[in-house]
This record gives structure tokens, sequence and C-alpha cells, in this order.
């Protein structure tokens, strides 16, 4: 009978619908910590599709309080068991010195950073004896900052997942391993 | 000559791959905040495409000091004015207490967190004497947790822009404002 | 030899135009009662394509005499096994109380209804002491009424199926089963 | 601001899923009233979409108090005021005398169809000295059937509204005016 | 090597441009016999393609002498096997009588007919006894007239193949057997 | 009102299926004299449509009886106004030398063609004088043949209409006009 | 884990960026020596794609020491083992008498052409006793043209493939063996 | 009249197929010089459609004797007023150091090459001095090379065209100017 097949389908969508109270992990118990760039197609760049991971993305796609956080609770909560890190070329955390960062935050707060809430909904967190550049975090190097942060994933005590890590190449619409520019490479003779 | 045709075009492309450099903002100049759930198609339910945003999202869309840095960045040196947050039912920060999450860090940290480097990266951070939960921010109502995060946002001293907030149904695929819920209402008798 | 592929192509139409004199019976031996509502996409709600259903709509997808006439008609002449009913949220049938519809009935009658045929092709066919408001059938609550249509249908000694009945949700665009509403559970924290 | 255009979306979203409780008529306030068989392409037929119009079906496209009910509640309160009737070739009406649908129907009852309630909702409904045949109502001839319902509708006092009627061919998948049969005049010489 | 792939791509254009010289027949080996009119979508009528069939088409698609010619070639010289007649509803040969069309070709030629060449090609091609309507073959009724090419075709000693006819329903869209018009019949009520 | 919309379409319908009889001409009164080769894509090749033009096509694109009434009829009686002769290179018409077509024509009568009715509707057609090679009508050049079938039709009294003619290279897929192949002059060295 | 499908696809990129320098040769091992002329559609005529071939094109398709050099390098180290000529009607090399072309040239040049470096990288290049006329090479007829180009790759020391030649036809878009031209053959009559 | 639609495209047809001859110029008077490289879609990166260039392609591409004759034929006498060069990372005339491609190909010439014809159409070709790398003319650095050839092109009395060139990076899918690289530059932090 045709209700059979209705009643499939309900089911499917209450599936969707109560996913994460239901305990379904994403289709690919995947986690992606990506930068927030407007230039980076995260799914499109990892082949992935609406259901399969769960995309955490910020300023560089460095890995802060706020990504153990989330991470943690994935990979402890909701059986993700995998992560990957994407960071990119001519991200934005490489466009200006460290100097120039912290002026200009200054300036917007008026004065000293020190009487700011980093986070609003959580005063108590501070950064101690940490300079604002160091809780800014700019980016020297896009291949190593890349190699850094799943280092810290993989690292951390409270994060349970295999971790990989791709630099998206802006310019070319390209992954490429941590270090696996080839651009000058190819552009000069084999000796 | 058509060498003009190609050289515009080259040139659209250095745009493009040398955007943040050369001080091009996206292209709506606008930020979104949302969670990393997989189910949430962001630029489909904003009406958006590659290049429009920069996308931030972590776990629960909540407002901590990882999105004032992102946002502070992007308001105060790459020309965005606007941000929306997009917070959705059936969000994993509603699928336990406060106790039964608390629990369930401890024993994957093998015992107090507090000898666990928040942020692996900045080990000055620490959340003083607030409680754990008070970190995770688990959430009570959906509504009201997204505007709360508008509200966070838009008194924070370092962050310039215009805030507005949605909360997307994963059980309808559409936005709908905080406190917008309809699907009671429309099931009963007008009286 | 080609013809035959012809023929074929010209038995298939005879059997499409002239299936009920044939006593060929719909693709899935099924009659779908629903609102005539304009919103409800039967066919796409329920993933039948023409052929396949009779489908039965008519203000509010009550169980009138009407539906009674054309589903024993199906089911005893014309082999349809199976009924499904569809409801639907926001429904015409809740937008006001009984009295407000009673009273607009007699205005437009000019009068009382009492003087009108209720059925123009059958003059001798009455309610007796019904009331006006019995005849309407307004709707209280969507997902009771659904379960009661299913109920009527099942029982009735004319008609010989097996009857499943579904809320249609316009908020959503999404099948539920009576009473299966998931949307304020999924806004709020699991306690 | 883009959130603007994220309004104007939401607000959107809200007319469609409370249309009938905030008031809001069809799209071309249009109610069809057509034959519930199979093979009729409704919207296609008559080139609407969704949102269109209501569509009232039931076995014959037979104008039944159901027809008035739906049809005098669309007219006075939802701003209707077209009516389109769609009969069709081989219509199961058209299938039997009626002496073998009043056999079956009796037969399926097990006795005498006046011990069955003809609407399980309104037991009061009657059809008084009227016979089986009467309220079954067959077809002797589509087109005539067709001009008849158009009738009943355009004099009933409870519909407020311009009505038209179309034959819909299964054969040819067109539509035709009642009476407006060409498929035997183009067949031979004219005289 | 890919030159194999190329030379087969020559040798097959070669077979098609020189199919005539080298024998090939038609790739279904049928001939199509249909009226000229611009309405008859001859190749989807019949489910074919660009190379399965030869199509013979004249005024109202008699058997002429030039249809004898054309289907003596094709069935003694290229292989062809089967032949299908197309007749259609609303011809051209059923629009006047005799008489008008004797009148009207008469004024054409500014008077008498037997002054004519027929054949301009072949001026000893002569009609003998016979009157210019018999030459200019109307049509009464379409199936008959159908199924009469049909015989003419089975019976002549010059014509070898076997012999199927259909009629296309301008109004329909669709073949029919000579005789199988069901349009009258579904339009009443089964005795 | 929306049945004024509908009433458009089938008054539409009833001048495409009642066309003749209405006296309404093809679309660009134009009437197709062509090749019944299987490879001749005739709309393709002209640029037209369903609708657009008659479309005669026997044996070799040939002008013979058969043409001239239906090119009269055409021009006389439904407003065509012009007319394209196709013939094609390739054609079957020069695939052989006279004798071998009258000895094969010869073998499949059974004996002497004399004896045969050329027009099995029309016995009293004849040929007078004339040889079985001049009724069939071989070709031996293409582009004259071309050219003599358009004179053919000009000059002759019952047919009113502009005449022009083409040939299709079906080793090139295009129309030439007579004459006019250009493949021998492009393989070498302008002098 | 999805690492690993990241991985092929970042892999894949590598070999094609870097294809030459690890030693991947064509897909099909294949050079095509095709004229540079702008109707020839070399890869569609051909049936190949992007990666299948190396294509060499110059004025006219003809072997000059450019060809053996590009020719030699790539069968010798890029393994290689095939090479398609394709020459061309109506190529701009049959245009015009070799006197003609002389006096153009030396016009531009202002004089007498050995005063010119017929190669401005390698100036020691020269034509010793050669007329300017040889080493323009023109064309007296393609079919010859092309079979002595194949000869001429076939036979040099340097060059280790196989070879094949076509000449593509401009009047007709497709491809033929030299001396293959087919277009007078089929518009006359067999003998 | 129909046939006026008919000339004009017989006439297009024999300009495209007699171009040449007819002194017609490509579509956007243009040459482009670029390598053979089967990874470069030239059509694609340069924005061009058949019949709009020429397109020269050889070895490296490297401005060669055969360049200059393609060249000044093209700009002497089809009117070409523009040359676009296009080089390639990864190009194969990178990926090896002289004295390897002179040891090869003495190799396969089985001794000295002084004995083999290096253009076997004119013998009397010769390089002089020069070595036979000079004549292989292999590339250092792909910017340089390709701002050479531009410069050879520019500069030569038989060349009058305006020249300009772009390497096609294999590695992004995009044209830079010479010397235009970026993927060093935004690797890392503006100082």
């Amino acid at each position: 009978h045709h209700h059979e097949y209705v009643d499939a389908a309900v089911d499917a969508h209450d599936d969707w619908a109560r996913r994460r109270r239901k305990g379904i992990p994403t289709d690919k118990q995947l986690l992606v910590v990506a930068c927030m760039d407007e230039r980076i197609p995260v799914e499109g760049a990892l082949g992935i599709e609406l259901g399969d991971a769960q995309i955490y993305r910020n300023a560089g796609g460095k890995v802060t309080d706020d990504v153990i956080r989330s991470a943690a609770l994935t990979t402890q909560f909701f059986d993700t068991e995998e992560i990957i890190v994407v960071n990119h070329t001519d991200c934005g955390m490489m466009s200006a010195p460290d100097d120039a960062v912290v002026e200009g935050l200054e300036a917007a707060a008026g004065g000293d950073l020190d009487d700011v809430d980093l986070d609003p909904a959580l005063p108590e967190l501070s950064i101690g004896d940490a300079g604002v550049a160091d809780w800014v975090r700019m980016t020297d190097d896009i291949d190593k900052a890349c190699a850094a942060q799943v280092r810290y994933l993989d690292e951390h005590p409270l994060v349970d997942a295999t971790v990989h890590g791709y630099v998206y190449e802006v310019e070319s619409g390209q992954l490429r391993y941590p270090g696996g520019r080839i651009a000058e490479e190819i552009s000069t003779r084999v000796e």
C-alpha cells in the first residue's frame, strides 16, 4: 500500500528534524574547521554536501578556546570521529603587522583593551599576561599555520578525532597539503 | 583589440585572489554568525553567494571571545557593516542538561578540567571563577538565545555593525524572527 | 516490422482514453481525500503522478455524504483498495467561530437557510434537526480532525479500503502523522 | 542592508503559511470544481499553479451539497469571485446503468441503503423520498452534464461567482466547450 | 591507436553520404506514405528518426501513380519491406465538394483542363475518359479512405511489402486504427 | 477572469484542429517539394517548424502529375504563395542506368508493364507512347534536375506561386544553389 | 575517513599540474599536426578532449623544422607514439600564386628578404640557395599535400611514431582520407 | 518569402567555406601563438570561439622561423592585426637540462645531428654554427621566456601586429601577465 511509502518519507523527515535529539551523527562523522573568508567554498572544495559535516569557521581558521569547546562537544557527544582544517592563501590574518592591528583595536575601544570584556557572555574569561596580539593571532606563513592548527587539535585531551589539514588556494581554487605549494617550482627549469 | 578583454579577466582574477591584501571588502559587507550544525544551508537560507559574506560558525552560534575577535577584525579593518546571527531548532546545545555535559567532558579529560588548556595556542586564557558549564554555554530556549546573541554583538565596543538575528527551522527549512514560531497557532481554531 | 511498435502505442493510448470503460483501475488503486486549499501540492506531497490515484478534495478535507458516495463508487466498482486523507495547518475551516460562519451564510441567503436547497440537484436532501454549523463542520484542532476523518471512512459499511491520514504543514511543506507536531519540542532544552 | 532582503523573505513565507488566517485570497480568486479521475491534470489543463486556485474534486465533478458548502464558504468568506467546472470524457459516472450501481451498493451494504448513514459525521442528513440513484447521480451525456453543473452553481443563492464549464477530453488532452466536440465533424467531407 | 577511432568515424560518414550508391537500405527498411498537411509530425507520430524511413507525402496521402512509382523503386531496389500509410482528420481533401474543386481548377486553367499537361515532364500521361474529379480524388470519409489506400498498395504487383495504415487525429495528436474513433463513444453513458 | 485565458486556449486549439475547414493557410503559405530519402531533415534544412509548410515528398523530388495535383490544390484553394524544391546528392534516382531499372520492374511485374495499372485508384491513367523509363524519371545530374523541376512548376498554368530550388548535400548537411558546388574548387590552388 | 577522498583529489590535481615534470604522457600518447586556420575544431573533429593530445598548428599544417623539433621532443622524451596530420580545404596556402606571395613579403620587408632574420631567436638559421617561395611552401592540391606531410614525418629519423593524415572539409565539417573526396561523384548518375 | 531566409543561410555558409578565397579575415583579426601542451584550453582561456582567431601552436610556444612564416602570411595577406602569445607553467621545455636533450636526440639519430635534415621539405635549411640546443630552445624561466617571444614578434619586420603575452598557469587554470605570479606573495604576512 502507498501509505508505507508516505510513512517512510515522514519518518525520514523526522530523523532529519530531530537528528540531534535522537543522537544521529553527521553523515560523515566529520567536523571541518575553516576560515570565515567569503571566498572559501567549503563544501565544494571538500566534496561534501548538506548533512555530511559540521563546519566551524572563524577569522583565520585558528584553533581557539571556542574551537576546543565545539570540537570537544561534537567528538565526545555527537560521534564525530574526524576533523579537517582548511586555511587559505591571501588570508586577512596576514594583511597587517601585529602593531597595526593592536593599535586599530585600541582606537576602536577608545583606549586600553584591558577594560573590555573579550567575551561579553562570560566576563570571567581573561588572557592573563598574554598580549592582545597573542589573542588576535595573526599569521606569518599560511602553510606553517595550518600544520600548527592540526597539531593543536590532534594533541588536545578533550578532542578525540583523526585530524588533517589543507591550504585552499584562492588563486587556483584548489586544495594543497601544507607546504605543498608548486607555483614557483613549475615556472623554472629542472636542474 | 582582444587583449583588452583578456587583460580585464586577468585583472578581475587578481582582485579576487588578492582581495584581502588590496583592501577589497566582501560583496555585501556582511558577517554571518551561525551554528556549525550540518543541516544549516547558510548561503541558501540567507540568499547569499560565494563572495558576499564572511561566515563565522561555532557550536550553537553563540557569541564567544572568538566571535568578538573575528567580528572586531572584520568591522574595524575589512569594511564590514552588518552582522546577521542564525541559530536553529534542534540545536545540539539543547540536547542535554548542564550536569551531563560537564560530567562527560571531565571523563574525557580524565579528571578536572582545570588542568586542561582551554586554548592550546594561548595557555594564558582562563575563565577564572566561572564554571565549565558557563564556558560550554548550553541553550534553554533557542528564540531567547538568538535575541541574546544579537544583543551581545550590538553592544560590544569592538564591534561596529548593524546586527539582526533569525532562527532557522530545520523542520521547515525556513527562517523565523526570534519568537516568531507559528506552528502551534495554525493548528487550532481562531477564537 | 515497425507497425508493431506503432500498434503498441495506439493500444496504450486506447487503454488510457477508455480506462474506465475497460475496467482498468488507477495505477496505485488509491483514493486521496484532501482539502481544496490552493497551497496543497497533493501529488508532490504524496509522491504520486498523473494516473496513480483519484483525488477527492473539498473544504476542509472532511468526510461528507459526497465523500461516502465517491469512496463507495471507487472501492465497490473501480478496484480501489486504499484511502489516504490529507488535512493541513492554517485550514480555512479554523479561521472563524461557528457563529460568525452561520451569520455570514444567513446574510448571503438573505434570511433563513431552511429555505435554501442545500443540494440544488437533489432538493430532497435535508439535514433534519441538525444546525447549519453541523453541516458546515468547522475544525477545532487539525490533528484530531484528521484522525476523525480516518475513522469515519474506516468504519463506513459502503467503503471497503485501508485508510490512513496525514497533516500537511503549509509552514514546512512536510506531512506529519496526526498529533506528530515537533515544532515546540525542538525549540527548547531536553530536560 | 542585507537583513532587509531576509526580512522580506521571512514575511512572504509568513503570508503563505498564515494566508487563511490573514484573510489573503487565492492568487486568482478562483475555485475549480472537477472530477476526481486520476487522468485529469487539473492545474496543467487550466494553466494554473500552486497558490492560484482552490480545487474541489469529487466523483463526476457533480454539484452536491458538499460543493455548495465549499463554494459558499470560499465565495462568502475568502474573496473567491470565479468558478470553473471541469468534467471529462470516459467518466466513471457513465460506465454503468443506474440499476447496476444501486444493486452493487446494496450488496456492499448487505441490504437496504436506508439503514446506512450517508454522512457518518452528520447522521441527520437524509435524501427523503429520493432514490439512491438520484444521490449517486450517474451521467448520460458529459456535455449536457457539464452545462447543468454550471447552471446549478450560477443560480444558487449561497454562491456568488462567475461560473464557466469545460469538458476535458482524456483522448486528446484538450479542453472543449460543452457541446463543442469536433471529432466526428472533421473525419468526413464538407457538404 | 587513435587513428582507428578516426577511421571508423570517416567510414561511417562515407556510408551515410554514399548510402544509396552502396546499396544500404533505410534503417527500418520502411516507407511511409502520408499527407503533406503542415500539422502532421510524421517522425514523431511514428516514433522514427532521421535515417529510419523514406517518407512519401502528397495531397491527401492518396495512392497515385507517383506513389506506385516510388514504392516500386524502393521495394524492388532498396530493400524496403514495409509500408505505413498515414491519413489525418481535417484533411484538405474533405474541405469542398467535387464540383467546387473542378470549377476552381478550370478557372485557374482559364478553361478546359483537357488542354493542360497534367504532367509537364511527361506530356504523354493522360487520364483517358476519367474526369478531373477522379484525378483530384477528394475524400468522403477519412477512415474508409485510409483502409482503401492500404488495399491499393497491398494488392499492387509492383509493390512488395507489408502494408498498414493509421489515421492521425490533428485534434488529439494521436494515431488511431482506421475506424477506431472513440470520441463519440466515451462522451455518453454505457447502456 | 481566468476563464478568458482558458477560452483563448480552447479557441486556439480549435483553429489548429479545424484549420483546413476554416480556411486557415499554413503559417508561411509555403509548399515544399522534396525527395523522400530518409536522410533529408526537411524542416531543419529549411528552418521551418510544424505548421509552417505543406511538404510534398516523392522518389527523387520530381515534378509528376501528383505534384501538379497537390500544388494546384494548395495554391488555388489554400492560399499557398511559394514553392521550394529540395533535391539532394546521392539520390537513389542516380543509382542505376535506365535499362537496369526497367528490367527490374518488368521482372517484378512478371512481364510487360503495359498490363499493370500504374494508378490502381485511377485505371484510366496511361502514359501513352512514353516508355517506362520516362515514367520512372531517373536523374543524370542533380543540379540540372533541380533547376528543371523549378521550371516545370514555375511555368505550369495550374500552379500559381513563386518557385525556388536547392540541392541538399547529404555529405555536408548543407543546402546549395543548383550548380553551386564548391567542393572541387576549394581543394586546389587559386591560379 | 573523508580525508582519503580529499587526498586523492589533491594528488590528482598535482599529477595534472606537474604532469610534464613527473614524466606523465598525454592521455592518448598522441601529437596532432594541423593548420592554424580559425575554422578547424581540432578536438571536435578528432573526438579528443583536453589532456588527450598535444596539438601543433601552423600555417598550412606543413612539416617544417619546427614540426620536426616538436615531434622529436615529444616522441623521444614524452612517450608520444602516434601522429595525426590534419589539413583542410580552402586553406590560405592555396589562395595565391607563389609570385604574389613573394612580392608581398618583399614589400613588407622593404626590400630583399635575404636581409631579414627568418628566425629572430636563432639568426644562424638560413635556407641557403632555396628561394623564399620554398620556405613559404604554398599548396597546389590539398589531398596530395596531406599525403606528403604524412610521408615527411613517417620517414624522419628523429620522429618515432605511427603517422596518419586526414583532410578536414570546412564545407561539410567532416574529415576525409587524402584523395577521398566524394562530392562530385554523388551528384551524377552511376554509369 | 521564405526562400530569402534560405538564401541568406546558403550565402552565410558559402562565406564560411570559401572565407580564405574570398579574403574574409578571422572574426577577431587575431593570431594566437601558444604551446602545444595538451593541458592548454586555448579558446576557453582567451574567451574566443571557432572562427575568431588563427591558432599557431608548437613545442614551448616559441617564436621560430615557422612562427615568422605563419605570422607574416596572416598579417600581410589575411588582415590579422593582433597577436597573443600564451606560454604556460610546467612546460615540457623546462623538464630537462640542455645536455640531456641533445644527447637524447643524438641517440635517436644514431649519431651526429649534422647528418639529419632538420626540415625534410626544405633540405637547404641549416642552423650554421649554432648548436642543436639553440635550435631546440629549452626554457629557463617561463615568465621571461614569454616576454622574449612578445619582443621577437613585435620587432620583426615581416610581422605587422600589436603583440601581447600571457602565462597560463596549469595549476590554477588562470592566465597571468609575464612576471605576475602571486602564489608566493599571498602565502605569507604583509610586512
